[in-house]
């Protein structure tokens, strides 16, 4: 950690400070990241040194594909939008190439809804009782209830790319593939909680950079 | 009442217990929109018809301006998107003709995450305590808290046009116009508790169908 | 900021570590004023350092009224009584004179409940869909739901008060007049998005100490 | 049940139901009685059956004493404030005689704020590593935190009053005597669990009309 | 549908009206599970049908070993539990025989805390920056935080179990397997969306029961 | 307090701020016990600090038996099962000797779940419409709704015990003897807000501690 960094921190707690004495922050309550987080959200900046800025993100690009899925995500969430601190949403762009792929995953914390800009998807989500596929095309607005395990796939013929919005102000993204082969849960293990074959989990894990 | 809407209701009613003693709802509750509200949402429906559609809205066009503010907004929420019940989120495509406005308004159960596609908007929302004011362009990502007054101006040269993320599966939009001048809350009443002044309170009232 | 400031800043740190090593606060979580909010309020105090004086506060008094409009509120909020932190409820004094009104405002976080004690008031608040008046006298308990635009008027012949209770700790008072008209947000923007009269804004600009 | 009763619980069913297809609930959620209570509160009044005498209470007299106590309560909640309904917040008037208490008791689902307005009370409350008790006087405001063990003395020279406001719609009240001695749970368990003398507890059965 | 469930509906419907006139329920919602769900949990039955069998559950028997997991899991969650409607817990009993394991899963909406009663378990979750494996034994106490995939094996000498308390009174089980491979997913789309091979999914899906 | 403990804050200060600029705690927030709880719970522990360790409890031992009651409990809680932070359970063993008993106690923020293991307990909590008593034996699962008075019972011939899982991550426990006999609240103050007779009070005042 540089010093430059202690520094800036103790600066922070000392700006909070001064807020605190002379006004109270509650209309919003834009977060101060250079404290630690707590289950509620990050706390507060000083209204004394709110700006505009800390209301908007300017970056919304277009995702870059990532290999091997051909698919990228531009995220707007409380880490570079402090704005959305405590209320319970943020957004992202998801671009998908062509014959590309959201791959299997999962958003913990969060409901997405998926607002269709451009070329076409099929999305899908899995429950033990249902299995909801649907073809999107511009103008379609399609939900991903919370935690549930969901894909998408550029069924069209040109590239694709939609907004999402979450009810979390950081949601995380669980690819089914990165938690089972990225990292060195051993190999006998996966085999026995996944039924999934030795040879299949090694190949997968030398693709996501597993081992074990 | 027309007599089918009873029986209809009745059918409801009988499916939804029908599907109570088979399985339970839990991954999801999609919205029964013939059952009365609760303060979390609608009664589930049965989960044995619920389809793919009750998780899309595929009609996100283009809001037809409404005059005089030359804007016009379109929303995907619980009423016609049911799957987004109890999940406290939704979406709308919000339209600004050229040299048209968002009026000043209010969604009181709220916070408005607007998502930039084309065009240029000017957005605020104030509080007492601070004026936030924002020129957006496309890619850009500005949240307006809940509760907070707020208002948009196309500020380019074209028509210009954002999708909104609300933090609510239901937002009512409280245009400060309507709110003041669109009932028969009386002329003095408003003049006492606004200080604007008597002729301009009729003039609007003539504008927005007020009476009094 | 004074240095007496950050050592009362750093001793306050102190002490909240020095009880958290010996005791857990559950039963309450008094606000330490002194370090920054967060979302779900203000943190513990140390459990040790809390007495019975952060469960009062001790000067309800009438509230002084304010021109124009000849009415004044009290609060007893977490700022001043920290024993309602994370408890979601707070209290005020509301009195208006002879002839005297409540302007048109808004509480964003916070529902409001008004318990009539003295003389007459009128109190409404608008929704698009229904405008809710009544006459309230002593003894009647009248609710303004969350986020709705409300008003209160002496409609008797001597001055009058009530009690209110808040669902927040630390509601913020949001009047019509102050957000449009107490800040430099520029004439052609609020004529824009009010259709109010260019003279209009500005009368109400000098009278409310905005500019531009 | 009376027939009258089964006439109007389906009228009140189809009258939700015609509410529903033509409007939609959102602003509030005013109770509808009639209808079974949920986890979050009761399920909507159509609004178009909505008035402004949903939002108000108009009976907040003195309560009436309760021996041997001489205390009594009037309370504003949802069953008699319908308006009150999802919101999180009701009121009472507390009224104290000469010489009388509110015994030890607890409102399981509510934080009591308690707000003075003539004579003088002592309040207090108990935790395991807390007693916490003042003497009120008009003008004090005093917070009593949720499902914490609280009483409440006259301890002044004349009557005494005080308006409560409670986090919950529908506070619950469970005086420590109702609850040992005021059913059928034996005697023996009671001793047991409490420690009491079986005299003692038989004494108090006798007065709060308990048996076993 | 029996006709002697339609009989039922009613009864229940007209039972929770007779309730709702005589007293309001508020201490406990008991789940009257005859009628629809809603997002915060099931209406409450009447008061005066609520007896203490509506807060027992009397068969949490070792779970039924499931082929080809060697482990199995009982119950009590609010369908047979219906006290704890609304108050977000309930309980499981998971038993392990020797060499078995509880396959990749994730309970979206419910934390799961393990108390560990007999043998030995090796328990662990993953999300993209963690990976945390545990071997518990008899009085460990493990947390599995809500949404995040885990899985539990027997990892002792003889069988093992456990009980598993849930942040949630109706915890789905998603399994990975039966998500993937026991519905009519394609297999295609399978591959693509996990990078799994064409003949490991079409394996699976004869093993789960899947098709397409 | 220690200079090591200072030394220990500002490194955990210091550490949680390393953590926040290169990454986001998200899947969970650990607590970091050093700092001052909030009213969502504790600020979150850097990533890169946390280990298996913080998610398990490894001692959860019979409860040693306290005088007179003869019963005892061992508690997961967030203080010691740091992993539990801002998800809303816990976990306890609760033992009863023979002849023993849980007196008369309440969890003012928890809904209680007991899971029986060994030997017969009889259970009930007590509301102001409603007792509720039942005989629970291995394999019975009963539930304590939230802020409800309760009591347990060792009413069979050996020892019993219990698991106990509490909707909140420290749940506090306030049994009644204590609350009431256990300070230095005057015994008149006693007598008048319990009836409780002088003698009695001051019996229970030398078997608890309390003086006054």
């Amino acid at each position: 950690m540089k010093m430059i960094h202690i520094i800036l921190y103790f600066l922070a707690l000392l700006l909070s400070y001064t807020s605190n004495v002379t006004s109270s922050v509650n209309d919003f309550c834009v977060a101060n990241l250079l404290l630690p987080n707590t289950p509620s959200g990050y706390p507060c900046k000083s209204e004394t040194l709110v700006t505009e800025n800390d209301f908007v993100f300017s970056k919304l690009v277009p995702g870059i594909p990532i290999s091997p899925f051909n698919a990228g995500e531009t995220s707007a969430s409380v880490t570079n939008l402090p704005g959305l601190n405590g209320l319970g949403i943020s957004a992202a762009r998801v671009d998908i190439g062509i014959n590309g792929t959201v791959p299997m995953h999962i958003h913990p914390d969060a409901t997405e809804l998926l607002i269709m800009v451009e070329g076409q998807m099929t999305a899908g989500f899995i429950t033990p009782a249902k299995l909801i596929v649907k073809t999107l095309n511009p103008g379609d607005v399609f939900v991903f209830p919370k935690g549930l395990m969901h894909f998408q796939l550029n069924s069209g013929v040109g590239k694709t790319y939609a907004f999402a919005a979450y009810s979390s102000t950081n949601p995380t993204l669980h690819i089914i593939d990165y938690l089972l082969f990225g990292n060195n849960l051993p190999t006998p293990t996966i085999e026995k909680t996944t039924l999934l074959d030795y040879a299949q989990i090694k190949k997968l894990k030398a693709q996501f950079g597993g081992s074990g």
